[in-house]
């Protein structure tokens, strides 16, 4: 760590952001410049997206062309680009000796992921992804050392509801093109996934049931307004999630998302972005034990290590933030219960 | 209900309790006194387990034969007996002309089901089983009218967690015997079956995936500590619910039961028996419409009318506590999910 900080301060880790389509590259952006990088150029198809980027960090040139970009000495690029554009810009990026941070879900398709897998084996360099909804709230960070400390026994489940609000005037074309998007399961679901294998400690789940309807957006046709699945995990760990595009107006977040841990000696249920009817802050973790019940409001805390440590990773060769291989394989499985799902409705109409 | 009300002041409705095995019998028999019925006779083939009923109820005569009961005039028998000689006993109530009230499950197989419909078929007698999770929950019976009235737009999904303290020392032998119980989803999860049919006001639904495991208990074989299943009904709306044995030592009621009804423009969660570090107090309702988030402690404010409602059903030969078709279907579900399991130990080793 001291090492990389040293190496950072005589030469500063450089960054790109290319293809702007979904919002999350804000946030990403902030992250890596928080963390100490140096965002050098900005690039969209749309110079309007590039010019509101810019805009709104004041730093970074906006560049024509996405070569100039590939062709320069930046150490990593950082898109939100359309889902299923992100393996192929990915593959170009890794192509010119450069590491990659893309938006989930990374991959619509198997053939994307195992191209990508390729072009890391080639490369040598990283394909990171922002899987946010643990490696941003501060929270899921706090439950993992309540796991890994036994406070709980032994973890047998993970059970999370992750709605999204829609906000449907605000959302382009292709975010309700299930091509493009990659269909729920594998856009929102990705998250759950990435959680299973991350608290749980394993490498690899089997997909044991998905389903996805649209129950009330039938002028988007096969668009999914929900989807759900249930994993098991190598070591027997089982996982339920949900996700759907249904927070109520009346919610003052864009989603109550929980995640519940449940342990052979207790459980932890996380209420990531509010308490409804309590607080509209988020980062509440409710925790039960063989000795007590426990309620602490986690908002401030620890912090989110995520791009400091996505960027020492990069500089001296770790996997401390995520490895690799767990960065894809919750993208395959994310794939898989799509791939797998049955639907309860068609364009909107139940069955 | 007035003539119904004017008859039970006249002759009024009679019960005995035969069959005491799980403690179920209180409630049951304390519902039935509190509606006004009159307990006459107490039966079991361990005269403790009679003696004990009578001595906390102080009412009801102490018998030394069910036959004493089956050749009497009481309209109505209760039973907690072992769940895998629930349906047996029903049947011989029904052929003596009497209705029947079980705790759940009521069945441990779809042969015992068939002959209970048979026997319902044949007597016109009532078959009644106390799914006490939504039946003596307030906060479960307000959430219905809140869902009926519209304020969660239309529900698409439920989703249930109902684990149970195991407190294993005060278990008898059977209850850790799955031929004997019936299995976990069989056992507790028909309640969460139950709630589906009733909440979405649908006949019938399928289970489209259903697990099993004993995670922690070797010591009990091939008996169950985890399961969950997920259903369709046959208007589409889907379920998912997850029932275990491992409430931790440190909450203080025996489960954290919650059920949320998740509406295309709101959701209504229950924290049936507590609000964890808040309130170890049952009955919450948190809600959020299009309009706000709202905590309503239901506590108090509704009563349970279930008992009042099943006496007049066999007065009057209504249906208003709950139709014999819903009762039957909800007990056949919960049956095929069981039977539909996969298994993810193998007698409390994982595989």
């Amino acid at each position: 760590m001291a090492a990389a900080a040293a190496e950072r301060e005589r030469v500063p880790f450089t960054f790109s952001a290319a293809g702007l389509d979904h919002p999350h590259i804000h946030s990403m952006v902030q992250g890596l410049l928080d963390a100490g990088a140096q965002l050098m150029h900005i690039y969209d198809e749309n110079p309007d997206q590039a010019n509101a980027l810019r805009a709104k960090f004041q730093t970074g040139q906006v560049v024509q062309e996405l070569s100039a970009i590939l062709h320069s000495e930046v150490d990593l690029v950082a898109t939100s680009i359309v889902p299923s554009k992100r393996g192929a810009l990915g593959v170009q990026v890794l192509e010119h000796d450069k590491h990659f941070l893309s938006a989930k879900a990374p991959f619509t398709t198997m053939a994307q992921l195992h191209a990508a897998e390729d072009a890391v084996r080639r490369s040598g360099k990283k394909w990171a992804v922002f899987y946010s909804e643990r490696l941003a709230v501060e929270a899921a960070l706090l439950a993992d050392g309540i796991v890994q400390e036994g406070l709980i026994g032994e973890l047998f489940q993970l059970t999370g509801s992750g709605p999204h609000r829609l906000q449907a005037e605000t959302r382009p074309a292709w975010f309700f093109d299930p091509g493009k998007n990659g269909g729920i399961l594998c856009d929102i679901g990705s998250h759950q996934i990435e959680q299973l294998l991350h608290y749980a400690r394993c490498k690899d789940a089997k997909v044991l049931h998905s389903k996805v309807a649209n129950y009330a957006h039938p002028q988007y046709g096969d668009w999914q307004d929900f989807g759900d699945a249930t994993l098991v995990t190598d070591t027997g760990v089982s996982q339920y999630f949900r996700v759907d595009w249904f927070t109520p107006e009346g919610l003052r977040v864009w989603g109550d998302g929980r995640t519940v841990l449940h342990g052979t000696n207790g459980f932890v249920e996380l209420r990531k972005y509010t308490d409804v009817a309590r607080s509209a802050v988020g980062d509440h973790l409710y925790v039960v034990t063989d000795e007590e019940e426990i309620y602490f409001p986690a908002k401030g805390k620890v912090g989110i290590p995520y791009f400091r440590q996505l960027i020492d990773d990069c500089v001296l060769g770790t996997e401390t933030a995520m490895s690799q291989e767990h960065t894809f394989r919750a993208a395959a499985l994310a794939i898989q219960a799509q791939e797998q799902a049955i639907s309860l409705t068609k364009a909107g109409e139940r069955r």
